[in-house]
């Protein structure tokens, strides 16, 4: 199946430009003196519903897991990222395939991803409730949403020798920038990227959900065979939240980098997995909340 | 309910400190010349689980409706801002008491709401499903979502006749900043305002959710009894999407305004049900999307 989702992905890998479908022109009026009425581009939002169908000797089993409002295009790599992050698919040869469909108002988009599970990955039901944050005994907490994430065996990064000079980490933020396409067209959006150690990007996405940016460059990772990434450093353009880093540590990177703050939470995640966290990432500046080890000279 | 709910409420109504538990310090590594270790602030984050409980003649029955990651203080109000926006609460005295509970790991915080309908106002199972995504024919799809917004009877806001000025419009986003007390020492965290049509500012929460903060100002609103907000203007820190536009449309607020740039759908749902949307707004600067009319010299 890794074969299969490669060679369905690598057509797409170097595109850079925006689909058609991300973007819509709308008539602005803005508030200069001349008041004129211009066109402008909006970054599209529409809901994705991602379906699982599995198999079992009771026959066919269809069922939503998620209900997400994301920007259109790579509905698949949204789909497999999502899944793989709530540890509901562990690798490629865990899906048989992968169908798109639905109407969709924008041109080549869709609004249903149907997954579908080879005989031998059926998730059980617990892991498809998002059950990790709760404890029977205090009900949620941050500390228990930690915890519940170590014990689904999720492997610290600790021991990962990476390094990142402060020069490569001063690159992150303008590479980062100057790499999304819709932002350029419509001034709003977040991206993900992946770098490499030498602080040069690997991959982006954009979309109106920053979990979904993350869900997108990490899903075609996936695809493609590359998990665990333990040689890339993920960027997100907004703020480090709890999502984001479990989603970082499911797929084994051991460095992660915000244009914003990161939340308590986050940092206290990246602690318990061995993550370098990196924040207020801009231009040379930068602040170091965990896993200072990997900051070289 | 109504009376309960204001006298509950009105002794914190005028807090502009945030509570211990909404920051939390860390030791920090600056990356400057001299690398120092310093004390910052972060913004908390910690799981809330929302519960509804209600009664029927088969007894009494406890769900779980949401778990959120939010920024702790005002469970309460947000709780009952989320509901409201939802559908699934209509005015205060469908509300018969409010329960917060579960332990912390932040002193005065609490991680379970629990609100107690009264019998007279048992939400329906549908109503407790975010159905309004979805239509049985296409999936889920934008105008399918915005359509059943319109089928749950929310009021368009086309009437209104509430109007802002130029003047007006370019004081809001430095009103909004100078009293972001969370922002101000943790340098991230999003807020949501509500300003009068001076552009004074009435209301203002901080989240690490920007929906949270939205549900935290409206919740405050509906338990004071103020619901529609229709001479409110709703400013949220960053983007405007789908969500904070239907939560506007909810509590019946006319005009609608982000530091960010709005998405395809949030304009098409301002459009919909008559709502003033700006966009951009910084300093003297910002975009008219929808609703010109509102917009005086």
């Amino acid at each position: 199946m890794a074969e299969k989702l490669r060679s369905w992905s690598a057509s797409t890998l170097n595109e850079r430009k925006p689909s058609v479908s991300a973007v819509k022109p709308v008539k602005v009026r803005r508030a200069d003196p001349s008041g004129t009425l211009e066109t402008d581009f909006l970054a599209v939002e529409e809901p994705l519903e991602i379906r699982l169908v599995s198999r079992s000797e009771q026959g066919v089993r269809e069922q939503t897991v998620s209900i997400t409002m994301r920007t259109p295009g790579r509905e698949a790599e949204l789909a497999v990222g999502f899944l793989f992050g709530e540890g509901i698919i562990r690798q490629p040869s865990d899906i048989d395939r992968i169908d798109k469909g639905g109407p969709s108002p924008n041109k080549g988009g869709c609004n249903i991803v149907r997954v579908f599970l080879t005989p031998d990955s059926q998730p059980s039901t617990e892991q498809l409730k998002r059950h990790f944050y709760m404890t029977s005994s205090c009900g949620v907490c941050g500390k228990a949403s930690i915890e519940a994430l170590a014990m689904r065996n999720v492997p610290s990064v600790a021991g990962l020798d990476l390094r990142l000079s402060k020069r490569s980490i001063s690159k992150l933020s303008n590479r980062l920038r100057s790499s999304q396409s819709i932002f350029d067209l419509t001034g709003g959006l977040h991206a993900a990227g992946l770098f490499d150690c030498r602080g040069e990007l690997v991959r982006i996405q954009e979309d109106v959900g920053r979990h979904n940016a993350v869900d997108k460059v990490i899903g075609e990772e996936f695809m493609l065979g590359n998990i665990p990434l333990s040689e890339r450093i993920l960027m997100v353009s907004g703020r480090t939240s709890f999502e984001i880093l479990q989603k970082a540590v499911m797929a084994g990177i051991p460095i992660v980098a915000g244009v914003g703050a990161p939340s308590s939470l986050a940092v206290e995640l990246a602690l318990h997995f061995g993550v370098t966290l990196f924040g207020f990432c801009r231009g040379s500046g930068f602040n170091v909340y965990s896993g200072e080890e990997r900051l070289a000279c």
